[in-house]
């Protein structure tokens, strides 16, 4: 349980998916007030294909919360993540709640992180200075999430925190534009999560003057900040990947659009037979020419650059005479893998971070219910 | 190689990959002359992505097999299967190619369907008889195809051979019609091919009277038996798909569209979560629920029917009041498993068949280029 001791400014963004859960369709419904007293979050349960209960679990908690720290339901914003489909043990929730609110005081970030892990290994948090209209400030965010990583979505628990005095709407339009080259660029598995949640909360506890334009160039150090560290936290959750051995970024060059680049990339980071092979330390550079293939985006076979590593693989539609193999074997057995694909056809680019396929994945997936 | 003694009728469908191998497009772009006398095939090598040389190897060993058996080159099909990237021994394949065409006669399909094997762990072959015209008839095929096997066309080489007098067209409309409900609704990996490839011969060595129209009531028999044929050859390539444990058929009905059924359905056997989880014997039907949700097509939450095997799961957006999961968790010890997802917002289905994910999958396609 966060709470905030005024109303906080506050944007977000949530799963695409068609089966959402409860907690989501709340904050959702309540996002554009722009206002925020408290978030509560669980994990174990995602409170995901519950039905009419889920949405009165969620109504209890919210009512819960509210009276106990004083406020409206409708400004308190609630995360659930874990298991879909199971009831949530709502008399043990609704029962902590006073406990809880009375302890939350100047707790650490890390406490919190703590809380909402699952399957995480480690806990994720990212700090960054800044400075808006001549004051000093700092984000501070924490972030849960290591499997059912897919980028159609703001894919896993990111909270974000800040004191200036930002307006929800500002907020919510930095917050989409990182989101886009940040959170939606990461992919594990390409399982799309019901109960994906990014908000960034800002108290308007700060002493700078409120900034009603997006645009402002006050706003600089701000949304620089801001993308540093969803760029950290996309990577620290990638790097945890369940089964993770290798860390891969994709980059895709001279496409025809970016969304024709953010395809190819995908295609790419979510084929299990790419994924294989780097965890094989195998630079088959052949499943990437199949991955492309199957993207069903325009491209010149013949115009189409592979390189892994610093190692240029392809050229004319085929392997290059003086590609050494043994080189890009010696490369792939480091624990950070680069792939650059540049498709000769466009100025667009877009990158995707994502992680290799194990023996270990298989196994805690297929462990009983994680 | 396969030879003909006269012309034979030909029809095919292949991969929609945009990086296609040397053959496929080769052959795409002399199957519209409907007329074959040989048909040449090779595995462990691809001829995918390998430039201009590729598609002159190809050249090479069409008039090579012209020359040998008195035929215009453009008669000639051909197919290879295995690595992608590296060119052809193409020396080798010329030197062997008059030896083949005297040793080729009279074998059985069993030798024909091993040569062509990568990873198939065994020979994929299938026959059917029917009447046409009073006579008696027979279509035998042979198939192979284990890994990067995903719906987007005929994942997979295969040939089907008969010798009734049929024409081309005939031959393609019936093939095309059979491959979206066989071929184009299995998938091991969902990752698709560069050198898909399904050709159907007939020889119009038969008695029959050619007919020319394809509704023509005489074709029944055929028509029935080629869909045999090609369910038969598509549940056998799945149930040999790299490191399977587990045969998944998935239904899902009362869509808006056939469209969108196959798009969920598909979404479902391709999630590496779900995969991972029937691996496990875990009817982990929550995570079902996410695959639907992610795959982006309209859906009524609360209208979801879910079975696995014949347990009905869920009802009204929650999981069942009366649902016995001790019952499903011993049917997930079958090694085949039917999952029926009723969407209860149209008259529409599809079914696709797939294999689930192991940690065997994991080991073959991580040793070094297979």
């Amino acid at each position: 349980l966060i709470t905030f001791n005024e109303l906080a400014s506050v944007a977000g963004v949530f799963t695409r998916s068609k089966t959402a859960a409860a907690p989501v369709n709340w904050c959702k419904s309540i996002i554009n007030n722009g206002s925020a007293k408290a978030l509560i979050v669980n994990s174990g349960n995602a409170n995901a294909f519950t039905g009419y209960q889920g949405n009165s679990h969620v109504t209890a908690i919210t009512a819960c919360v509210a009276k106990e720290i004083g406020c409206k339901a409708n400004e308190v914003f609630v995360a659930s993540t874990g298991v879909i489909g199971e009831y949530l043990p709502i008399a043990k929730i609704l029962n902590v709640i006073p406990a809880l609110s009375k302890s939350s005081k100047n707790k650490p970030w890390s406490d919190a992180a703590n809380a909402m892990r699952t399957t995480d290994t480690y806990i994720k948090l990212s700090s960054e200075k800044y400075i808006l209209d001549g004051k000093k400030f700092v984000i501070n965010a924490i972030a849960k999430g290591s499997g059912m990583i897919a980028p159609d979505m703001a894919t896993m628990l990111v909270f974000l925190f800040t004191d200036a005095n930002i307006s929800s709407e500002i907020l919510s339009f930095i917050l989409k534009k990182e989101n886009h080259k940040t959170f939606n660029a990461i992919t594990v598995d390409s399982d799309t999560s019901t109960s994906d949640t990014v908000l960034f909360f800002s108290t308007n506890q700060g002493e700078n003057k409120e900034i009603d334009d997006y645009r402002d160039s006050r706003l600089k150090p701000f949304k620089s900040a801001v993308k540093k560290i969803m760029t950290d936290l996309s990577k620290q959750i990638v790097k945890d990947a369940e089964g993770i051995s290798k860390f891969i970024t994709i980059k895709v060059t001279e496409a025809s659009s970016v969304n024709s680049a953010k395809k190819i990339a995908n295609s790419i980071a979510n084929s299990p037979l790419v994924k294989t092979a780097i965890a094989g330390e195998d630079p088959n550079w052949g499943r990437i020419v199949m991955a492309i293939g199957k993207s069903g985006q325009r491209v010149d076979r013949d115009k189409i650059k592979i390189t892994i590593g610093s190692e240029l693989i392809t050229e004319n539609g085929a392997v290059k005479e003086s590609y050494n193999e043994e080189l890009t074997k010696l490369y792939m057995q480091n624990r950070e893998i680069n792939i650059n694909v540049a498709l000769g056809i466009g100025k667009s680019s877009f990158t995707v971070w994502t992680s290799d396929f194990t023996e270990s994945y298989v196994r805690i997936n297929s462990d009983y219910r994680s």
